[in-house]
């Protein structure tokens, strides 16, 4: 990639915006165009939006998510304390899509990943400690594990409940099935079993 | 997209970035997520990499490309200022593509767009009057009509073509013919009757 023409300074934001998941080096050239044409109204406001979020953005010491304070609004939300529910998932992007989903009021406890031994992730590695923590001082009533349906998210679920065993605590995990909207033909056998033996009434 | 939990800060980022092309909401969200998680080593240095951009970037006033000073590296280049040979573009981004090609080192003329009357775009609203002033300076020895193969691309070559008519400089324009590693089978008809009307020895 050699664009000394247009400056080091542009340069080096192609680079930088090449790194995030999505962009690669040319769509990082398009966007820093993009970025450029529309200069007023897109780029001050993300270089300052940015900044902000430089200065102000942490990690909730209690559930691992990102906010501006910690505890983060969720941890702090009277609400969901008072409904005892802990949804535990791997990461921040499964806590952001839990919350789309708009489903339920619960509180959250981010893992960080999954355990897998093969790439060197020991349960040290994994927030599972503040989660058995935070299941002892005992005003949580059920901990529903989130994980993704993979063998390394299984194993995981696996031994965190095992971790919690000792506590009064309902474990329940999410439902497998057919997706909403999805189609039989194109579904794996595996969620096909599930969805048949976990068949409901009409 | 709901996603108060985390706080207007990351909210406004991930809906400043999802106006990039190349990213929605969905992959701005993800990128948002990568930031946090990279943050001394991604967030910082992107975040003071926009601020220096925001600071320093300008578009050349002769050319029209964007560099940190006006005129632009590439129009205070003596070796390309001698050369006589000026490329009209339409886009920046195609400036910087013919830059990475690296075949020639020539001057540039960035038109802006393209002549559209159905979009209401006429000559007033291109690059085209500075383009007349740079040749009539008499410098310019060969401009090169660098503008895209399309229907409005080819228009706006005639135009600037009948408005240079009067100087004394030759006008050329790319070559069409079979893309490097392109395969005839896929090639449309226009192209392949081109190439073989432009065929070379070999």
């Amino acid at each position: 990639m050699n664009n000394q023409n247009g400056g080091p300074e542009i340069e080096q934001l192609v680079q930088l915006l090449a790194r995030l998941p999505g962009l690669g080096p040319r769509s990082a050239r398009r966007a820093v165009l993009h970025l450029i044409k529309k200069k007023d109204t897109l780029m001050v406001p993300l270089a300052t939006a940015l900044d902000r979020a430089v200065d102000t953005v942490v990690t909730c010491a209690q559930c691992g998510n990102v906010d501006t304070k910690s505890p983060c609004n969720i941890c702090s939300d009277t609400r969901r304390i008072e409904s005892g529910l802990l949804i535990v998932v791997e990461d921040v992007a499964d806590l952001w899509a839990l919350e789309r989903a708009g489903a339920n009021k619960s509180l959250y406890h981010v893992l960080g990943g999954t355990l897998s031994p093969l790439d060197g992730v020991g349960p040290e590695d994994l927030n599972i400690n503040t989660l058995v923590d935070r299941v002892e001082k005992g005003d949580v009533r059920e901990v529903v594990l989130a994980v993704n349906a993979t063998v390394d998210g299984q194993t995981t679920a696996h031994y965190v409940t095992d971790r919690l065993e000792s506590f009064e605590v309902k474990i329940t995990r999410l439902a497998h099935g057919v997706p909403v909207g999805g189609e039989l033909d194109y579904l794996d056998e595996g969620t096909l079993t599930q969805a048949l033996n976990a068949r409901t009434d009409f």
